[in-house]
């Protein structure tokens, strides 16, 4: 893939996410050949991608170029490429454009949605990884609201105001909000001959409580706030299938919606070469040690989502979550360093800074180490939190004027159906 | 298409561009049902396209939902179709989702890309007239860049970093303009591995001047600032023919070119139903008295592009711009107020405001009608005028950030390849 041979060792970093870019950025400044890849040629800030399926932020503020990240650092190289397999013993991968050797191969290649082996759910569902996805979801809930406009069957027509959230951590109850909100504040006014109190948002939860990673107090309050804002709560539901209209559920309550939005697990984006490891029920991931090398490999190290590293307090792995993969990155440059400087690497240990979640206007919960709190506070510790992590400045600013004009104008003003999702075969753009 | 039978006079708009946006806004507070429609469901600042297709914008900073610049007036109605045919006869239009009735129809449908029939470059050549294509444009030369990097037969390289633009107006001129310095500025640091001298910038113009609609001193001025910025212009040269790779000419000069953007024409947006006078090279659009009435029908107008209101000094019609629709607009929204009170209706004449056209950084061209200049202070003029233009407090506020960011920092960020335009068949995201 055109990459010029030199005498410097070569670090591969496959995804360009928190993990990635922060291992990335560790190791400036050094005699190494840093090779970045990604399928996208732009770091996506996944925290915030349910705001750009709900028409609060435009795509492009939560994107950042990825060749703009390293464009200033000496024998920094970007490819835009999708890894095939890696070949362990030849210390090489293959790629959509070639093959490429490596000294020290990092994989940061994130997680991907677990339909656990649901085809019709996989058809017919929406998913919310990336930002082309967010933006199907955009399209599709405003086209639905045109169509309801039209339809003369009544149950037809509710169906299409019906949405159901399946998963009830962070991302279901995050987007379940942010739909409430569209719900009191947008829609009335955008569609007034339309009944919208006959629009539904269920969130669908297999446990017995929300945010599971989270406090049971934090919990509550979620459930509390999305209550409050309309949302329909079930608990110690399944969705078992869905045509793209009947919901099938293990339980008596069984829905019809035009909208299901499958926010129910991930699991580690893997690639072939390599021994993942499965658990049943549990996200698929590489399975490394404390050094996040990868299945006693030396020179391949996996961090991030991809990565299972189990231990006493987490028994099937770190969180996939921004704050691991950041610690995670940061650390492998420092041992990567070591390695180079034939010295010792250190153990990986995670600190666990806490957890949140926002639920709407003034409304978020957050549990830190010693403290938990919820309400309006919360709220801005969470907005203070993701701006700070958004990379960067003009990103930070237009979210942040997003923010504050959604905020004094109760509005989402990016409805738009820039390119349709329903029928997308039907009309060329 | 579900709209209520009243006893009021409906008012069908097909289209809410500019021209249809006025009358639109023109007719609230009156005993008037108002029906709004268009195939997206929002409206396109056009002049500020060709930012968007440079990474310069962010396309939903100059998109604005269509519902809500009428979501808080009375008997005011949207929906989002296609219009196939107009019935003078009885009074009434066909669309995708079903016939509409109208006692007064206002088509301000606009214009779409004139290829002349020539079926190749409309196969293998780009257009810029709506968002969408704009979005593909950015993609298209962000894969060119990524593809020229692992491009081994120098030739095929070349290619791929040349860019034909056919048309030397105001589109043309200004994505050259705003190519040129992506070329100075940008690519080089983010392609440091790839020659950036050997991108070419061609802008190919069939008559003896660029702008030809501007005075001769623009024209001058703007080939001066052009090729200070590095464009090769063409002038008395014609594209005849691409394939993807070679664009042959009536002239000597025959290029080779991955991307061929086609700014040389448009032609009115017109409806089937209505006949639609065409000359030869010159765009098809309704033919309109001066009350904009289409061909003597009593009750249906056309404003904007798409109407043809040919004047002494204006032999072709008006010029295909803003400002007649803006204008347009407005009065008929008058003259149908005129004829609802039984008041004559008075003939719209055009006041030509003067028209201008960036080409980049401090450089820009403004034609008045009394006073003509160039450079840095025309480029203010030119930059206040297309944010005071932009509808929404929002899309002004982003969109300002991003050139004050944009101008200090040399920059522009939003060169993300979100839906790659290239083997888009290949792969689904």
């Amino acid at each position: 893939m055109n990459i010029p041979q030199t005498s410097f060792p070569r670090v591969v970093i496959i995804g360009g996410g928190f993990a990635g870019l922060a291992v990335a950025k560790g190791l400036k400044n050094l005699e190494l050949q840093v090779v970045l890849l990604d399928k996208h040629n732009y770091h996506t800030f996944q925290p915030l991608l349910y705001q750009v399926a709900t028409g609060g932020l435009e795509p492009d503020s939560i994107a950042f170029p990825l060749r703009k990240t390293i464009n200033d650092l000496e024998n920094y190289f970007f490819r835009l490429t999708k890894v095939l397999k890696i070949v362990p013993e030849n210390n090489k991968i293959e790629t959509t454009i070639g093959e490429l050797d490596y000294d020290y191969l990092v994989i940061a290649t994130g997680s991907e949605t677990n339909f656990f082996g649901n085809k019709n759910i996989q058809k017919y569902g929406m998913e919310m990884k990336s930002v082309p996805q967010s933006l199907n979801i955009r399209s599709l809930i405003l086209e639905n609201f045109e169509e309801a406009l039209l339809e003369t069957d009544l149950e037809r027509r509710k169906a299409l105001m019906n949405f159901v959230i399946v998963g009830g951590g962070p991302t279901g109850v995050e987007l379940a909000g942010a739909l409430a909100e569209m719900k009191k504040g947008i829609l009335p006014k955008d569609y007034p001959d339309l009944d919208i109190r006959t629009m539904q948002i269920n969130v669908i939860q297999s446990s017995n409580r929300l945010l599971t990673g989270m406090s049971e107090k934090a919990s509550e309050k979620a459930e509390d706030f999305l209550i409050k804002l309309g949302v329909n709560i079930w608990k110690n539901l399944r969705v078992l299938d869905y045509d793209g209209t009947n919901v099938k559920t293990n339980g008596e309550d069984q829905f019809k919606a035009g909208t299901l939005i499958w926010a129910a697990g991930v699991k580690g984006a893997t690639i072939n070469g390599l021994k993942a490891e499965c658990i049943l029920e549990r996200p698929c991931r590489f399975k490394v040690n404390e050094f996040n090398q990868v299945n006693e490999n030396k020179n391949i190290f996996a961090i991030g989502d991809v990565a299972g590293l189990k231990s006493e307090k987490y028994p099937f792995g770190l969180p996939m979550m921004a704050q691991p993969a950041l610690q995670q990155g940061k650390h492998l440059a420092e041992n990567i360093i070591a390695q180079l400087e034939d010295k010792p690497m250190k153990p990986f240990v995670y600190k666990n800074r806490g957890s949140m979640a926002t639920i709407g206007r003034n409304k978020a919960v957050v549990d830190l180490k010693k403290i938990r709190f919820q309400g309006v506070f919360a709220w801005f510790v969470w907005m203070f939190v993701h701006l700070f992590s958004l990379i960067g400045f003009r990103n930070k600013a237009v979210v942040f004027f997003n923010w504050v004009y959604n905020y004094i104008r109760f509005d989402r003003e990016t409805r738009l159906i820039i390119r349709p999702f329903k029928n997308k075969n039907k009309e060329s753009f």
